[in-house]
């Protein structure tokens, strides 16, 4: 008998269908062929793209030449302009604005083909610094409201470069998934005065049957209305809004507990695309006691094909407790 | 640069990407090979499906067996299920209910291979009348409170069997996607005192820069905020909330624009995998004055990503209106 399940804070729907049933060898992955061709990303061609935003480099070393290990440049085809300030509505009949904000490529390593598990943990807490550093920037900037930090891992997930890297798209509109996790969250605490996203981790802490891993300060696990097979989300045990506030020692141990879950992941099915993003406060919600980032990271194994579409219902045939028990149980060597 | 728009119902925006425009030359599209095997759904290998629900079929022909022109069959691995009608939720700090509902297949033509585009006029109609009355029938049992009715073309966009067919999944909750229509519609209504769909027809019409095509009681466009290149909305001209409403002329006309529409898109784009959604009224807002259904085509030509999935923004390369003309002006044969 499939089951309905309901997310705590948004109030969707999910469909367990247990007719589907899939363990992790159901899910055809196929292994991607490297692509030819120059990388722009690469160690070497920082001429082939726009001049860098910054980078963390060899002290001596120059903007746009080696010697860098994270290096953030603008998006080449940006999804919004960084150029114009312009956020008036226009309304005739339909409202629209400017396409004003930013887009920025974070590349990950100056190495082509690592995933993110395979770097080691000091370059994945820069990483998370950049994606810190760059969140900041962008949040201090009129007329930004919202920042949205993702990675997209291979074609099926998006990724149109393979080299690693992650990118960082500022709206000048609180994004509709944040508004419905904002005003469900809201709703919860005017309600019970607590964070509906704290009572989530104290819950699956001590029930155990979707925790993938946990650490000091933090925690992952298949959420109980997981849309997809293998969904993971990661928080911080600790109350806090904004991604912004992390500090260095969040800073390691969200590399050591993303580090782990990922090698799970990669363990587990043989390195799937997957879509990953950082949910974090709007401009104004820093100090929200109902909000509470959150890393989700989306493994695309099934298609969202028209049920999906035309209802906002997924249907995931691989129940979280289970795909929860292969994370966990995998020995890492 | 790129503009913002705001979808005027559920107020979801859309980033049309200028810097990124496409035109359809720029979108690769795969042609599937055709698979080997024996195919479940086609003349003759009626055994090979659970019993038939319901067929179109010649006079003195038994069920499951030929002699049918549309059979309806349940789904072999339902989202939801038919047999049991159990619906109190089950709260132990998350809430689930079980999965009851339905989930049937329409198989469109005893005949493989047949896009909708390609069946005659009078198959098409058949089609339509298959839709509405498993519609009914699904909204008559307890507990169902929404009908999805939907297809999917091409393995691209979630078809598991490439003989046409469409599917019905039948839940006993509003879906969220539908939730967000009819409180952005019952909101407009209260306001202005009119249907906002039937606002954005007579918009649509007058204006005529996406319009697709258009009959005597039905008009076919693209959407002002469409989220996708090539997204097409169908609508009847005369408010009505729910398909079940449909009588036999506008079943004509339906069935006309419907393969005018998927021809132009066949021509433009080369057969491209797309999904095809039914929106109607949920059970107990059939006479809805702020309710309109509408039909929503999607050709999957672009992936979505960590950027859509974090935010509910959608990036669309191609403009409404400059997709509209290339359907527009293309001359059918």
């Amino acid at each position: 008998m499939p089951e309905l399940r309901q997310e705590p804070i948004t109030k969707g729907w999910v469909i367990i269908a247990t007719e589907r049933s899939k363990r992790p060898s159901d899910f055809p992955i196929r292994q991607e062929e490297r692509k030819g061709g120059v990388c722009p990303f690469c160690k070497g061609n920082e001429k082939m793209t726009p001049p860098e935003i910054t980078a963390y480099r060899e002290a001596g070393t120059r903007p746009d030449e080696p010697g860098w290990w994270i290096r953030v440049v603008p998006n080449k085809f940006p999804a919004l302009d960084s150029n114009s300030r312009e956020t008036n509505l226009k309304r005739n009949y339909f409202t629209s604005m400017a396409g004003v904000g930013a887009h920025e490529v974070i590349v990950e390593s100056p190495e082509h083909g690592l995933s993110l598990e395979q770097h080691d943990l000091v370059q994945i807490q820069e990483i998370l610094r950049a994606w810190r550093d760059r969140h900041n920037a962008a949040i201090s900037r009129s007329p930004i409201r919202y920042v949205q930090i993702f990675k997209n891992e291979g074609a099926v997930a998006g990724a149109s470069l393979e080299h690693p890297h992650s990118q960082l798209i500022a709206t000048p509109l609180i994004p509709s998934v944040v508004e419905h996790e904002l005003h469900g969250a809201g709703g919860f605490y005017m309600e019970s005065g607590s964070c509906p996203y704290c009572q989530m981790i104290a819950h699956e802490a001590a029930s155990g049957e979707r925790l993938i891993a946990e650490n000091q300060q933090f925690i992952s696990f298949c959420p109980f209305a997981s849309r997809f097979p293998f969904e993971i989300s990661i928080l911080p045990k600790r109350h806090q809004a904004s991604y912004s506030g992390i500090d260095e020692s969040m800073i390691k141990n969200l590399a050591g507990i993303m580090k782990e879950t990922m090698q799970k992941l990669a363990a587990v099915l043989p390195h799937p695309p997957y879509n990953l993003m950082l949910h974090t406060a709007p401009v104004g919600y820093a100090d929200s006691p109902y909000y509470h980032w959150h890393l989700e990271i989306m493994p695309r194994l099934t298609i969202v094909a028209g049920f999906e579409w035309g209802t906002g219902f997924y249907i995931n045939p691989t129940p979280p407790e289970t795909a929860a028990k292969y994370l966990r149980e995998t020995a890492l060597n």
